[in-house]
């Protein structure tokens, strides 16, 4: 059995770590600007960067002038050293682990890709102790200095228990996957929901930076949503939050598997939008991509299915934004999401513009295409935010 | 001009108001209990206590002894001095200033009503001038130890800089309401909007104490929330959250002021509701009170229209909770709103609980009868609330 944590020393207070995440998602940037930023006295702020120069965390970079305001005083930023902490993220779907290694940064070095021999949990531990021992076993320096694996899965997940509580891909209920990945791997494990992973990743290395509100959505087979407010990934009361997908804007029908009616999802899912596609074109075999290949050759009738779904992402979309106010939407998906976005844009942006009240409306709305692999690197961040942050009482 | 702030000596450190902050809300309590639910030490307690002991805000209760677990040990819980403190919380409508007058833990001691010459400024100014100035004359100590005003009114306000930006029903538009209402009083001026004071006044003394997550929704003219999640009430990044009346659940009709089309507003709030009922009976000069009247008496007609709005409301608490996972709901609203809500009632939980995702269903619906005394002490809250939090940076 590893150890249940091996965080590092200089982690020894609120202050540390807040120094070091501003270094770690902002950096290099100066004490003088952490002060600033942070609210932290300068003393607090080199006291409690000292400790992590000497365990090679963070580095003193060569003073540089101030090109700005108050120029000419030297400033020496801190800044990450990358290599010094390796971290392994995986994303497991239904029929395979996506694997990264990634530094401290979130950086992607390795990847490596294995389809599941089948879903039984034992058999997925073998595939993933595979899949990371040979990630591990590339460099030396992987070995000696990663300690960490991040597993991000869809369902319901406890980050704090190491449970996946239910998994409805895997067909998965109540399995303590953090313990048993540690057991197969010798690594400490996190585990969270694969949205919720994507979401941190955002917030830490990619487009939340500096924003205490955002949310990012993901279309495809599932419609889901992860909201950062006040800095925070939201978690809600019961475990359940984000569940854009279950809004209900399509008034009674159709039907949703959640056992709702009008949900985005059962609108705009993969699932219902290629049904939808197949029987506007009387083309029941119809595989999705020939129903996004249709649509962007000009069928009429396809067009018109995706651009329903897009009025329905937008209405849930402006529906989102007018209860929490983010400052910005990141949307993404899986391959067939995607490459589907570009029917939906259109109608999605003029129905969110539309529909979204007031100051709401000044909300940002970006399109990132992110692979498999970025989702596994959620699963890496979710490892290092684990590793950074401490935890409340 | 009074000063901006006269925030108590002893506040002086985040200990120091989470300290207080956990005796106001949930005292009696004993040092060792505060200790256990903060995570701080129990010397960090004695040592933040202290000063507000001093001050006259908290007292050491005479030691009882422990009934349970470890019983024996002597403790002297710390309870709070209500009558330290007097606190003064107006709801600006329409048409009237409801005034309360508070204690220390927001009991009110006395109230007053008011109604308004004009919706001018400077009128609207003098009439709530001559509000507090009656209710501070009622008692000496009120004079002596009342030095902080709370304001709430609906529509767009910023609480950190006291500026009304717009208030639809008084017609004001970017309105330095703080200052001009501390120049006419003497006192030192905090406002906020009206649904999230409410929603403040319910996290620190009402169905909100100890819960991370939840929400209050309000059923009147307009159909408002006010969100609580990890224990902050959501302002938006551009100031504008909790906008549950604007989630499309109506599809393409009916249109709504904001713009938008099927926001449930357009579909519960009074004025479409009152419509809807007149249409449906064909009684055009029917009030809001006759139609409530009708139903009650049975009229099947405006039964099913009254059980339509439920519906509404109930699908956007459902999508609410689907997002953010708050343990419990509070349902409240203004004189009609809640005259109506029995009609309302059924079906809108049936269709909370058809539409909430997984285990948001566990989410606890709660109706609370809140009359406008209770929005005035909702203003005395954020009063209350200001000047014990410590500002973030």
């Amino acid at each position: 059995m590893p150890a249940l944590t091996r965080r590092p020393e200089p982690l020894t207070s609120p202050a540390a770590a807040t120094v070091f995440t501003m270094v770690l998602t902002q950096g290099p940037v100066s004490r003088v600007e952490i002060a600033k930023r942070t609210g932290l006295s300068s003393a607090a702020v080199t006291k409690a960067a000292r400790p992590f120069i000497e365990a090679g965390y963070l580095e003193e970079m060569e003073a540089t002038e101030h090109t700005g305001p108050g120029a000419g005083r030297p400033a020496s930023p801190l800044a990450i050293r990358p290599e010094r902490e390796y971290f392994i993220g995986v994303k497991i779907t239904d029929d395979g682990l996506i694997g990264v290694l990634t530094d401290l940064r979130a950086q992607v070095l390795e990847t490596d890709h294995r389809p599941l021999a089948d879903a039984r949990v034992e058999s997925v531990l073998a595939d993933l102790a595979a899949l990371v021992a040979g990630l591990r076993a590339r460099r030396p320096e992987y070995g000696e200095r990663c300690h960490h694996l991040g597993l991000s899965i869809s369902g319901d997940v406890d980050h704090d228990t190491g449970m996946v509580r239910y998994s409805p891909f895997l067909g998965w209920r109540q399995v303590p996957l953090a313990t048993y990945a540690a057991q197969a791997t010798g690594l400490v494990v996190t585990i969270e929901n694969d949205v919720k992973a994507l979401t941190a990743a955002e917030q830490w290395f990619g487009e939340g930076i500096g924003l205490s509100h955002f949310a990012l959505v993901t279309i495809g087979i599932g419609i889901g949503c992860g909201l950062v407010i006040d800095g925070r990934v939201v978690v809600g009361a019961h475990g359940v939050a984000g569940e854009i997908g279950h809004i209900p804007v399509g008034g009674e029908a159709p039907p949703c598997h959640c056992g709702g009616h009008g949900c985005v999802e059962a609108i705009a899912g993969t699932g219902p939008l290629l049904a939808a596609v197949r029987a506007a074109t009387n083309r029941p075999g119809m595989t999705i991509d020939e129903a996004i290949q249709a649509a962007h050759d000009g069928d009429e009738r396809a067009r018109e299915v995706f651009a329903r779904a897009g009025h329905a992402i937008g209405l849930a979309m402006a529906a989102m934004a007018n209860l929490f106010g983010p400052a910005r939407i990141v949307v993404t998906g899986d391959v067939a999401g995607l490459a589907s976005y570009g029917l939906l844009e259109g109608q999605l942006r003029q129905t969110f513009a539309g529909q979204a009240f007031g100051a709401a409306a000044g909300c940002e709305v970006v399109l990132r295409p992110r692979t498999f692999e970025h989702w596994a690197r959620g699963a890496a961040a979710i490892a290092i935010k684990t590793l950074f942050t401490l935890r409340e009482r």
